[in-house]
């Protein structure tokens, strides 16, 4: 899975050109701060956002097309979700991301504060560079608010067991579903495909980003640690319920009350406890139900992309995302 | 102090305008998110971003001025400071400011980090309202980037009794003086200024923020609570060593080891003890000099400017926020 590109040679090849794009907008002169910039600028997890940005702009004219633009639009998308994960990790106070030692963890709290913030104004210059004076200015600046207001949202639900399943969607279709929506459409955009096209994009990538998450949240109860290199179960001490948490109380609340009550003072047995009812009173399998809904919108749209090689890919890496089991 | 620009009615009025304006833009539709958002808007401090750009725009053609984009671009800068401000109240765990009760003390740091980052975009989005496609994009962007490159650099030199005034005065460049510089700038060039008074803005602009913020520091050694609505000398606890106490430093280093070796665990009859021994070695009257230092080039600026009613507003202006002793 984290080598997911890895069967798109072409897509890696580019990723490795954004990679490096990265690590070159992540210095600067000042020696004290370059070794904070040099860990944000890390290759770390499966660059999604900016390989499915690539891959969506083969959509277009190849003719049309500028390189240079594209990889700095790619690069945009990675330091928006980097910036967002910095900022993550405080709040969740996590020592690990992606099998790797957290900014925060290794630099303090107050340094991740400044360092995602700068990667937020390193983002915003990208976007200046490469589409200044263009509505699309404005979408991905309303994209990472939508991001930030659904990462509010769900810290203002923690600890709510009557959170409803809408307001989970609500919030992922913010914290997570926005960023793989701008990433399909601006790599449509970019990519100079039609407008239809782009419309379709913008679609799939909302729908692939919501399914994406729902199977996020399935995996912290039905993986361990060692595959997903991240505390595994921490959600429900943090007080976020996710769906398949969310499914299981609404089939039986009275069986999950007593582990709950107890807020952020559960002990890791009683996580386990929870989580094994989660199994049993069939949230797993609603909140697969419920992903696969999502899939089935994303493929019915890739159904009505013009056929072609790159469709078909985009179909494989849709499923590929939706259907892991590891 | 804090009534500064009720001498100033015209200028007084608009910024109740941009106060209006910050409020309806810090709206969302996520009751849950409201409240904090509506803390966010809260009017503070003495707008004095906002305050320096409007007064700047009268330097320029009033027929060609735009007052709704001027409103809203005197908006962004005070959304600006004030989602740093939030950020930097979460590093130095402050409860007050400016007397009010900060949004990481009422609604944990977890909250105030997001809150910070939402302003982020509500800022950008302003820009993008105003300035889409223009080069001020890019002066805005790296204008943010100074002020946090500023902030790590401070970060970095934390509890270093040996930081010299130039390297405290490239931080405070970066973390005070490239915002009053982009006011000062912004003001002149969208209030349709000629050229020379652009470029004449920009210099006074920066030499008011290094002056006023060496004066902030000053203050800290010289004022107390009641009158700053902020604990004082929380700044040598905390590691942060100024300018005042950086040149009673190097006149006697032997004098301030024993205390400042003990860097956090530093007692507060000891902070009290450091602050005597700063005034007794002349860091407060070198620290003065300093300030007026620049204080000069910015009058010399202003002489500069073409004469005019606003002219002698900036000159009055500057020398209150420049010689302030409360």
């Amino acid at each position: 899975m984290l080598d997911l590109w890895n069967h798109y040679p072409i897509i890696a090849r580019k990723l490795e050109a954004v990679n490096s794009l990265i690590n070159q907008r992540l210095t600067t002169q000042n020696s004290d701060i370059q070794n904070l910039l040099a860990a944000c600028a890390q290759k770390q997890g499966k660059l999604l956002r900016p390989g499915l940005f690539l891959l969506f702009s083969q959509l277009g004219d190849p003719q049309q097309q500028d390189e240079t633009q594209l990889f700095k639009i790619a690069a945009s998308l990675e330091l928006l979700h980097r910036a967002s994960l910095i900022h993550d990790d405080i709040i969740d106070d996590s020592p690990l991301r992606h099998g790797t030692i957290t900014i925060q963890a290794n630099y303090g709290k107050d340094v991740a504060v400044y360092a995602g913030d700068l990667l937020f104004t390193v983002f915003f210059q990208i976007l200046i560079e490469t589409m200044n004076g263009t509505p699309y200015m404005e979408y991905n600046a309303s994209s990472m608010k939508k991001l930030l207001l659904g990462e509010l949202s769900q810290m203002h639900a923690r600890f709510n067991k009557t959170q409803t399943i809408d307001e989970y969607l609500e919030n992922i279709k913010g914290k997570t579903a926005a960023l793989f929506k701008l990433a399909c459409t601006e790599g449509a955009h970019f990519g100079h495909a039609d407008k239809n096209t782009v419309t379709l994009a913008a679609q799939i990538g909302e729908n692939i980003g919501i399914s994406f998450q729902i199977f996020d949240d399935i995996l912290d109860y039905d993986s361990n640690i060692k595959i997903l290199k991240k505390p595994v179960l921490e959600d429900i001490g943090q007080g976020v319920y996710t769906s398949p948490l969310l499914f299981a109380i609404a089939n039986h609340p009275e069986k999950f009350a007593p582990y709950l009550d107890k807020k952020q003072d559960i002990t890791p047995q009683e996580t386990k406890q929870v989580a094994k009812l989660v199994h049993k009173y069939d949230g797993i399998s609603q909140a697969k139900q419920l992903a696969q809904t999502y899939t089935e919108k994303a493929l019915s749209d890739i159904d009505q992309l013009p056929h072609s090689e790159t469709t078909n890919k985009i179909r494989k890496i849709a499923l590929v995302l939706l259907k892991r089991s590891f």
